[in-house]
């Protein structure tokens, strides 16, 4: 459903407009954009979904208040979910993306020419087609590589339902709120597990190691308990209340510290060689998380 | 003056006391933190200086306005601007900071034995005598080690007139408004130099590489101007907008790439072995930077 009305936490201050963010855990921080103009904003069966052009930040994806990626800084995320897991397998073939609506992982994993099936299950239909529309710095506009198959569904039902064996399952999740909350639990984990080859490789996002501990601490303990190999990198999200973001990976096989940096594709605009590796370089106070 | 006055940038909000900082440059992002309390806020003869408890972050030093350090990741800064030139510096005796009222890079500095002097010329006393008070968790609390000497006074001026030599010299300075502009000018720059041993080494924080790109640009011209060897780091500062900070070290004759890394003192937060050395290893679109 398209609606005329403006989002309820735009605020107007001063006759500017501005979005204003609060932190999904204690509501005790808040980050605020001013907003240039509201491109797009709709009701879907899921969420609110709405596009808007930031100052600071240039346009950007809101899902029910949360902003999910910006212009200006996405290219982190996307690239660091991506290129992590595809470099830590020896010889990916088809990978699974659960979530990843805005088609920022899609158009990362499109890079690699050994990949050969790039499945996409997104829930929200309407975050995909109005990211084609109003963020195509992230989604890349509306054409696609051919190996890109969207499958809009529930990601939770897909794991436990599908036939196919992935090399590679990404989670590109949002936070652990609203109809993301079951991407965070251990009976999905293990049905990711069940979804991959022997040797596969998963990876989630697993918030903010200087906000959300408890979650990154629980994301590794059910990871730790159905795979032999759990590594957590982290990378600056500038956008994400904290700014320092971290991923979790896991396998039974690979060991990222055995990845060849060679096949990281020339077009990034984060990665270099060294921060592939690098990026496992936890501080002391993360480290400490079990 | 002490005033009983809450500062103009507390808001009410809703029966919650919050504080709103506004990103100084373009003023089109703002960072609110729920405030426990107002531990201090007082007048000096250079600024408003707020001691305030947030609920996320935990005790802060607030001045004008723009949030400078808190408990609960001011030593990711701290840890970064102090250790990275230290280590850098082959035989280092004596240091001079300028700025770093809060005393954090002081404290970090006195981890090191063989360093004999360590001169810290800070513009504002009342900063100091209040983060002693209400920021332990920084400045360490009432007792200092013999080896640190206080100067208040104006840094711009030191540097023109001292007539010591330093082995290194710390800019540890807030934002280029106000009272600290001209610690971002090439005048002071030539002056640190002035004030360097010929093979000392000077650091300086050069702000955020997502916001303030024409800072960091411009200090590194400067630098580059006067030092043979001029590099950029970067490190995590999740309470500065942006999220990632960046440093600028500089010396006619040190290069960290051949710094001794077991040299780090044990008792560090943030930086490991392993970062000392990666902090330099910048993203693709931070080593575009001039």
């Amino acid at each position: 459903m398209k609606t005329n009305e403006l989002p309820k936490y735009f605020k107007n201050i001063d006759d500017e407009l501005w979005f204003e963010e609060v932190e999904v855990e204690k509501k005790d921080l808040k980050i605020s954009y001013k907003v240039n103009k509201c491109f797009s904003y709709a009701k879907s069966p899921y969420q609110e979904v709405a596009l808007i052009d930031t100052n600071a930040f240039g346009p950007c994806l809101v899902l029910d208040g949360v902003m999910q990626t910006t212009s200006a800084d996405g290219f982190i995320y996307n690239e660091m979910i991506t290129h992590i897991p595809v470099l830590t397998h020896k010889n990916p073939k088809n990978v699974l993306v659960i979530g990843g609506g805005d088609c920022g992982a899609v158009r990362e994993l499109a890079k690699y020419e050994e990949l050969e099936t790039i499945d996409m299950v997104e829930l929200d239909e309407l975050v995909t087609e109005e990211c084609i529309k109003f963020l195509p710095e992230i989604s890349g506009g509306p054409s696609f590589d051919k190996r890109i198959n969207f499958k809009f569904g529930d990601g939770v039902e897909y794991v436990k339902e599908t036939d196919i064996k992935y090399d590679i399952v990404m989670v590109d999740s949002p936070d652990p709120e609203g109809p993301a909350k079951d991407l965070f639990g251990e009976e999905f984990y293990k049905n990711v597990k069940r979804t991959l080859k022997t040797d596969g490789v998963m990876v989630c996002q697993s918030e903010s190691p200087m906000i959300h501990r408890n979650i990154i601490e629980n994301t590794r303990k059910i990871l730790k308990n159905n795979f032999k190999i759990v590594k957590t990198y982290i990378a600056f999200v500038p956008t994400y209340p904290g700014g320092i973001w971290s991923f979790t990976m896991a396998s039974d096989v690979y060991d990222p510290s055995d990845m060849d940096v060679n096949r990281l594709p020339l077009e990034t605009r984060y990665l270099t060689k060294k921060i592939v590796k690098s990026c496992f370089d936890l501080p002391n106070f993360i480290s400490d998380l079990k």
